[in-house]
């Protein structure tokens, strides 16, 4: 986590730590502003590709919010797949991705 | 709940009718392969605002999927903003958006 504590304060290292110790959840990624993995406990590949698509569209889906109250703003995104399930919390500087497995029932 | 019952069966109207009668739900909208609304218990903008915005975006998140995993499938998409929270279950034949109140905390 050395990267991380170069970008951010120690407040969000130990907020990044409590995340992956969650059981479900399989990484989590740290977007900048330009779109690109800042610090991520995935491999770059898989990283990359969620960074990509899920900036997109949280993206698309603030724009989505904005033409339906234009003073609302998005908080969170959650998709929940057949396999997987992730949470993108878009911010003005970072997006936090986090990838989780499916909980049985 | 009449043209609810034209196009779908008794099991989905009590579906559709429990979901109704959570307090946090502001209300619901069965939008069809086509993209217009079938059904919903809200006024008939807001229903095709959202039916319009929530299919392309669940489309997109579909897509994305896609891309990081062939052989996944959306299930849930959902949508947490500031003001509203908007769930969307795409399906083959229609998709179900239910848009309910933030609730406090």
């Amino acid at each position: 986590m050395e990267i991380a504590q170069n970008y951010m304060g120690p407040g969000a290292t130990k907020t990044m730590i409590r995340i992956n110790e969650n059981a479900c959840v399989s990484g989590t990624i740290i977007v900048n502003r330009e779109g690109f993995p800042e610090t991520t406990t995935l491999d770059s590949l898989t990283a990359a590709t969620y960074s990509t698509h899920m900036r997109n569209l949280s993206h698309h889906a603030s724009n989505a919010l904005k033409e339906i109250d234009v003073t609302d703003e998005l908080v969170v995104l959650r998709l929940v797949s057949k396999k997987t399930e992730a949470v993108v919390a878009p911010d003005d500087e970072f997006h936090l991705i986090v990838v989780m497995r499916r909980q049985a029932k």
